[in-house]
């Protein structure tokens, strides 16, 4: 090869080196903690899907300009998922019969759309999709609104660092209806309003009045949304508003929908959202199912947790102790010792290059590895180890049968 | 719509519902497991490459004929990754200069290839890829065949379940040198030498005959292979054997390399291998970097821990407790009463429809989930619950603060 290859990765996506993919980890392990804990149950597919399945129902924006679409080597049509409803909706679809419903489902994993990179906006993201399927409006939409704010509060976030923003695509319609509109006209003006907060006000009056020549919004009923939040502060959560100017995205929300924003000013954007789907499933003939669900990304969730100083510790998973070599000709002495220790749950890391201890000292400090023993014949004849934290600098003799409880109690 | 959408996948990828996902999870948690004990850390990247990576160094059979390659709206050539190593060397010699060597680093996730699908054989599989980079040959080598061991043990495989055959690039290299082989005949040779089990004995003979008069195998110098595995006998891998016909596919192989087998005969196919690549990473240019490692992938090991009775339980994650709802008006109550049991780490779901109790008994169960209990106005007012064992229809009288040290216990 004449030119060097480039080490960098795709334009807009990311390399997760170990210290990025702790980070990742310890959010989508605390929300997957949660979740379990509700009675949900994890599911996934392949990111690559049949194109037709989007061409179908998500919005059009994102079908035309932001999917990985191309044609496989059998001529086949094929779409990167840029999201995961309509695949949860096949799923269903597929095993309608056998499925005991209701299904509480979520799938963690990544989502692609081909987008210009900028900040908090990437061309692969990481998303949990959390849905609850086959029961009509009420205490569903509750649950879900209720589990949307379980997630943050397992993050340590109180009811004030976040606002919730409920609305109903069904009392929009209503609303357009009563307005005059019809058809394309409440697509058009239910997309327009999503876009709403991206634009000056005068910009959207001035486009809101090229579709509707009275303004929808006021004939809003808002009484069953005010039922449904006061429903919500019963159950605990009492930072819900109500926010008729809330539509989401997609075209395929027929309920509530809702977003999460943070109450941090310099933060304006929404964390996250979902809402009530009744009518996905139908797509692919049958009956309704009837399905209400949200989707929480990594790059807005870590922002609103960093900014509040919630990020959890991430030490997850990392070695606990550096097992240093005298001598090369310690090492297999040095592995079979540490074998002893993982058989106990203890993360091993064992020295194998020839340098000296003080360096391999200074290689853990440098690796984050909190503890440090030296394992040559000396210790093999004493069984006994002198553990270095390398925090304070205090060494600790100790027989080598306390090392794993120590080694649990410290880490 | 006239016609209806199919609810199939796209061809050759799986779908996973619940019950398929807590298998991945269960082979995959295990290996993770088993990974961080030994100080292994975990990395990651996204599977669209841009193509040059595979184009350079992957086996040409892989490059033209197996990858998912196309051009993105931006007209870059993207690869979807057919394997991780050259994602890792490439992340490797990004952050050379600031990497702490050796490394211990695994990723887990898909991996795509175009193949007819048959069995065993997916347009998406998963796949651990295990490696430890920046060290030579001797102490690593020992390492990496040891943790392939350690991992297979860590699900009860006990070493008359496998063998594991070792070889060597270099040796190979040489033999065929002194069976006067040079340049694009030795990699043509080891190419065959690679797909010989797929072929008739009579077969290989005669395609050996076209590339090389002398046999390059009877020039073999075993006795480095020899000593090598009088090592890993000493370090407890007591199944190691030598065999001068592995060569693995891909070309980067340098040094050691291997093969673990199934030892029941019905399964000839090598369950997983891997070797030692030390050319790779100077791809990009720098001092090489040595690099040993292997790959482990879901579909053959599920087979081998099937065929030896191995797979573990299946009900990771799934939930543990079943709140039947007597009326729909207790649903808040037993929402809040399910709330304090997950606050202390009990998996609990909580029936939101309107069915009959008994009709709720039998949905527990069909969901396989091991206890029920009722929670209504009755259960409030007393603090007691009556929580039924569906297994053995046994009911238990308990105070409810002490259901989630009996929920523990029971799984």
């Amino acid at each position: 090869m004449a030119e060097p290859l480039s080490t960098d990765p795709y334009k807009g996506v990311r390399d997760f080196y170990p210290a990025d993919w702790r980070k990742m980890d310890a959010l989508f392990s605390r929300i997957r903690e949660t979740l379990l804990a509700w009675g949900y149950e994890e599911y996934n597919a392949s990111p690559l899907e049949r194109a037709e399945l989007y061409e179908a129902k998500t919005s059009e924006e994102i079908v035309s300009e932001q999917t990985y679409t191309f044609m496989d080597r059998g001529d086949r049509k094929v779409t990167l998922r840029p999201e995961m409803t309509p695949t949860l909706a096949r799923m269903v679809a597929n095993k309608r019969r056998e499925l005991a419903f209701p299904l509480r489902w979520f799938s963690i994993g990544n989502r692609f759309r081909y987008e210009r990179p900028q900040k908090g906006r990437l061309r692969e993201f990481y998303q949990a999709d959390i849905d609850l399927v086959g029961l009509a409006e009420g205490e569903a939409d509750i649950e879900i609104v209720r589990l949307a704010s379980a997630i943050l509060k397992a993050f340590g976030a109180a009811e004030s660092d976040f606002v919730i923003r409920v609305n109903s695509r069904a009392l929009l319609n209503a609303a357009c209806k009563a307005a005059g509109l019809t058809g394309g006209d409440v697509r058009q003006y239910l997309r327009l309003l999503d876009k709403k907060a991206k634009m000056t006000p005068e910009a959207f009056v001035a486009a809101s009045a090229t579709i509707s020549a009275k303004d929808p919004l006021s004939f809003i009923k808002p009484e069953a949304m005010e039922t449904f939040i006061a429903k919500l502060a019963a159950s605990g959560v009492g930072n819900a508003v109500f926010d008729p100017g809330i539509t989401r995205g997609f075209d395929y929300y027929t309920g509530m929908v809702f977003e999460v924003y943070d109450t941090n000013p310099a933060n304006p954007r929404a964390l996250f959202g979902g809402g009530r789907y009744d009518g996905l499933v139908a797509l692919w003939g049958g009956d309704p199912i009837p399905a209400v669900g949200f989707a929480l990304g990594d790059v807005t969730l870590a922002d609103f947790l960093e900014t509040h100083g919630l990020l959890p510790k991430l030490n997850f998973g990392k070695p606990q102790l550096y097992i240093g070599t005298p001598k090369e000709s310690d090492i297999p002495a040095a592995q079979a010792f540490a074998d002893t220790l993982r058989a106990k749950g203890a993360r091993v890391f064992v020295n194998l290059g020839t340098r000296a201890l003080g360096d391999q000292i200074k290689d853990a400090v440098k690796r984050g590895i909190p503890y440090f023993a030296a394992y040559g014949a000396d210790e093999v004849t004493s069984n006994t180890i002198r553990m270095k934290v390398l925090a304070t600098g205090e060494e600790i003799n100790l027989p080598v049968n306390e090392l794993p409880a120590r080694l649990r109690a410290g880490n």
